[in-house]
């Protein structure tokens, strides 16, 4: 399952983007300038933008708005990739390094910062309040996301319940957003746009959770950073949960995450262990469950070219391995 | 010269603003609220809502979304301040531990996401074209700023014209905004408006001088931090301009500059030097010659009581010692 025939479809419209992207990011400051066209150049799915797209298609996809959504939609998430990355201590994303990689926490901070503003510029131009409050709410649940993601570290002891959460505020959310806004800049009633963002959200939800389960199963070359990073950074996902509470494996995770200075195999053990123990079934499981309802959603809206499109990204996000 | 009669006159609309920035910070996370409330309870002039609510005489200042400005003005202040500590790597504000001194970087850079993202929800509100274009366009050039202030950390070479841009996006556009927030939320003319975003920047500007005169001139106790800190963490301010290119102190402040271990005696004798060469009086002068302009200003705005509170203000900010 590829995205191949969508991306063709979208293709002068992504490439507009791209290019306003690019503006966007033009910074007076070459130090700026050149973080922020480094993680342009990075790439991307660009899966927010696509979601506005094609969630437009249920109204008029030629407004303006519709693609100032997109880019905002795509400044945001960049933004808090950027920031994610001085939480995270990563030095790669998708293969390069990252901004605070190659610069300083610092200047991560303030170039996150700076691309956050400029997803504000856009904002300021919508003259709907529906969309509007949409936005802003859902900013205040990523920066929430942010903090849980740090406060919840090496918290073994969490429950599911807290993990979901937190995937809810760090991805679900704007992923959300990106369909909602895509209905309501097009002029989708407010019905439909709640439809698409329910859509976008379950959709989210089974995405954050494939990310997760890639972590464990994915090569090194497909994740463009070494397996089991996120249990490495003590970051408790959906594949470690099963791990813990239903293959009796809390001894053993155990002793390596609260062991002050692991061994680099006892890392490599307890990964391959998580990854074959059934966890990662079980994983795959509930992902496709919040796929399941994201599909049904759509059973709902008119049978149109759109909603073929959109299936095929569920389909797509249930088979993804990059 | 104190801010003593306006405060009082002020009071019970500061008391409200206090609440509503309380409420705002209230978080669902222990950590995060903690880190949020410590940073009100430390306080601060509260100078941008003071602004807000004085401008905000020339119409109607009971409506609510003078109140929102005022609110919203503080808090985007605040999260500027929380992202500046990560920078400054300054370990006390207002005589208390920094938050990232408290915590660290990360959820220093988290904390001030969170307040900042409140005070985009709060900006949701607005229902004003001209007042969301200003608000995007400030946060915009903040975060420029914060960019200019690491990027030009000891550049000595940097000319005036270099900091007086630095200081115009860190700090004077923020107050020129809250005059003109007040304006706008009570239903002045846009015309009215840009006299007292003009008035705002201009009194900004000999703010943020005075600030880093005080730097120089304040005991440990005025400052709540030693005197000289802008200097010994790299950050040329006015008086070092004056003092390099007017007073032939090049040499002296380079070679404590460009030490990579400079004693802590070099520090203070620099410090003292800088002081006493003549560079305070002269950048007093250039203080006093924005506070000049924003009087003038004043002068064509209707003589009322608010026109002779900003006049205190501006008095104030001549002569203030912390």
């Amino acid at each position: 399952m590829t995205l191949t025939r969508i991306y063709m479809e979208q293709k002068s419209k992504l490439k507009q983007i791209e290019s306003r992207l690019e503006s966007a990011l033009k910074a007076p400051q070459p130090i700026l300038n050149e973080a922020s066209l480094d993680l342009l150049r990075a790439g991307g799915k660009r899966i927010r933008p696509l979601l506005t797209l094609l969630c437009a298609q249920y109204g008029d996809p030629s407004r303006e708005t519709v693609m100032k959504s997109a880019v905002m939609l795509e400044l945001i998430h960049m933004a808090s990739l950027v920031h994610d990355d001085v939480v995270d201590d990563s030095n790669l994303r998708r293969g390069k390094p990252t901004v605070k990689a190659q610069w300083d926490n610092r200047v991560a901070m303030f170039t996150g910062d700076f691309i956050f503003a400029r997803a504000i510029e856009l904002i300021s131009d919508f003259d709907n309040d529906e969309i509007h409050m949409s936005i802003s709410r859902v900013i205040r649940d990523l920066s929430l996301g942010e903090i849980d993601q740090i406060k919840e570290l090496y918290h073994w002891k969490q429950n599911m319940r807290v993990y979901l959460r937190r995937i809810k505020r760090k991805t679900a959310l704007l992923m959300a957003l990106s369909c909602q806004l895509g209905a309501l800049a097009s002029g989708c009633s407010s019905r439909v746009g709640l439809s698409l963002y329910y859509f976008g959200y379950y959709l989210g939800m089974s995405y954050q959770m494939t990310d997760d389960i890639l972590d464990f199963v994915g090569t090194e070359k497909q994740l463009g950073k070494p397996a089991g990073g996120d249990l490495r950074n003590g970051n408790i996902t959906l594949p470690t949960f099963f791990a813990l509470h239903k293959y009796g494996m809390r001894n053993a995770i155990l002793s390596v995450l609260e062991d002050k200075n692991p061994k680099q195999s006892d890392w490599d053990s307890i990964i391959c262990a998580i990854r074959d123990c059934g966890a990662i079934q079980d994983s795959e499981q509930l992902s496709d469950a919040y796929l399941s309802k994201a599909k049904t959603i759509l059973e709902r809206l008119p049978q149109q070219r759109a909603t073929r499109s959109l299936k095929e990204i569920a389909d797509y996000i249930g088979t993804r391995n990059d």
